[in-house]
């Protein structure tokens, strides 16, 4: 039996392959840009949900589902470099960002190279033209869907009475339907009905929302070496994060603490959460996320992959970096 | 017998109503972003190449192809948005650009869900699947190689030695793809053969490339108004232009021109160039990349629109704004 952290390895050496040899040795700057995120690592964990599901439809070797898998990766790296600009960030995977080490056009543009492999690499894989037609309007509208979730998560920082419901949204587009299109596009070219691909792409949704949720909870809580955040980053700047809504809810104002924070002030932030039933709260709609996660996979078939791609949404949520 | 302009005027009316019908009340900042360029107008040429090259390869009712032609007007604004921000550009189409009624991160997004858009509208065309899937990669690579193409004009603004070959290549990727991707996907919806396809594809490439050295022209002796630009900008700007590169190889250098320039010493400069036989040598290539157009249409049946098509080159080369 497979554990998932080795599966994940695996998986992500196959991808890490691919991408080298497609990106490894690309001419001119605005492609060595376009390569640049890409070749600095990842977990490839939307890869592993492409071929993960797309397994769990039809048993049998996913290799003609790569150039899928690597698609839905070249799009969460689009979104990164365009939001790297917007968000004004520095670093990004222990690398300076895209548009630190060259300039803001060439940044715009190697997010743009990439949005265009993503479709081009979706019709590359091995599978009937009707899957590819299918696969390839669901990527388009998830990318409407990121711009608009990356839009909403912009006009939060102005406004500090965001609800909860606004709050999962926001996730919900800006994280979880890129997980929902990864498990969905592997089912569709893997050849899933109808009602399987549905599953699987709310599977794919609720995952993404609790792995972002877990997000918030780990630039609380995290080492901040193994996270490479700053910890409490999120309060510091005033953002609208899951555990700020579900404290204004409970009386705790967090606006006090947009500002400088000793590591004793978070402790001592943390301490009062903690009382205030705010982390719990938070890790239970995590919980909850998961469960509806895991609960979608229950029309597939038993399988090794089946019980895989359920514990990713666990690992999604018990990771602490 | 419809003339062009006629043609022209009714395509533009049918493709406006649509666009008006997708994206004339939407809401939400993004997506009124989004919609902002495409409401202000434009001649619809792209869509008016696709809907004549498929009714150039199969005669008919071509309802069915206005998303495909909408996807291709809407890769085109999606550039535009995106290559206002990287150039500075303020005004566009007599508007204010994206970035300046916005900012910068919502363009950037607008840009990014235009080109979504641009995909999901391909796939909602009435074609099989087979043809969508060619339609789909060839706007993928399409869009790369505009990308390339505005790297390149970017990276030509730091250079006084950009060769006609060069030239040639950046404007290709820049404005002749998107014509070729028109035609070729036009006529791959409309069950045109590999063979058709392909010379759709030269059509349009050459069509563009004639298109722009037209515009450089333009750029030259305009009439302001009409044109909405500034005279001679490119010449004072130092920009590479087919007109530079011949200018410099007769050798005449522009540039002591790289300044301010009064009406009369732009009459001066175009007296000159036009001494110099730079002129009638850019000419010359526009009419040369017309006829290279025209002929690769001589593998299509005769039809009216074939002749359409045909007579849109020597607009594009004749025109005056």
């Amino acid at each position: 039996m497979t554990t998932l952290e080795d599966y994940l390895e695996k998986n992500a050496d196959r991808i890490d392959k691919v991408i080298h040899r497609y990106f490894g040795d690309v001419h001119g700057d605005l492609f060595r840009a376009s390569a640049h995120l890409l070749l600095a690592g990842g977990k490839r964990l939307r890869p592993a949900v492409v071929i993960l599901a797309a397994d769990a439809v039809r048993r049998g070797s996913s290799d003609d589902l790569i150039p899928a898998a690597l698609a839905l990766e070249l799009t969460h790296n689009f979104t990164l470099i365009h939001d790297d600009i917007m968000d004004g960030d520095v670093v990004r995977r222990g690398v300076p960002t895209v548009h630190v080490v060259w300039d803001e056009p060439t940044a715009i543009l190697a997010g743009d190279v990439l949005y265009a492999k993503a479709f081009e690499f979706i019709c590359l894989s091995d599978a009937g033209d009707a899957a590819k037609v299918r696969a390839t309007k669901m990527l388009a509208r998830t990318c409407t869907e990121i711009c608009d979730g990356q839009s909403m998560d912009m006009a939060f920082e102005k406004r500090s009475d965001v609800s909860e419901l606004e709050y999962l949204e926001m996730v919900s587009k800006k994280t979880g339907v890129l997980y929902g299109a990864s498990a969905a596009i592997g089912g569709i070219l893997a050849g899933a009905t109808p009602v399987q691909a549905d599953a699987l792409y709310q599977f794919g949704v609720n995952s993404g929302v609790a792995f972002q949720i877990q997000d918030d909870l780990i630039d609380l809580f995290a080492n901040t070496e193994k996270s490479g955040k700053d910890r409490a980053s999120d309060i510091r700047e005033g953002k609208q994060t899951l555990i700020a809504i579900k404290a204004r809810e409970k009386g705790l104002d967090l606006a006090p603490y947009r500002r400088d924070l000793t590591g004793a002030e978070i402790d001592d932030l943390i301490a009062r959460l903690e009382d205030a039933g705010v982390i719990d709260a938070v890790r239970a709609t995590a919980v909850e996320r998961a469960t509806v996660a895991k609960e979608a996979l229950s029309i597939l078939p038993q399988s090794e992959e089946k019980r895989l791609l359920a514990e990713i949404v666990d690992y999604f949520i018990n990771r602490s970096f």
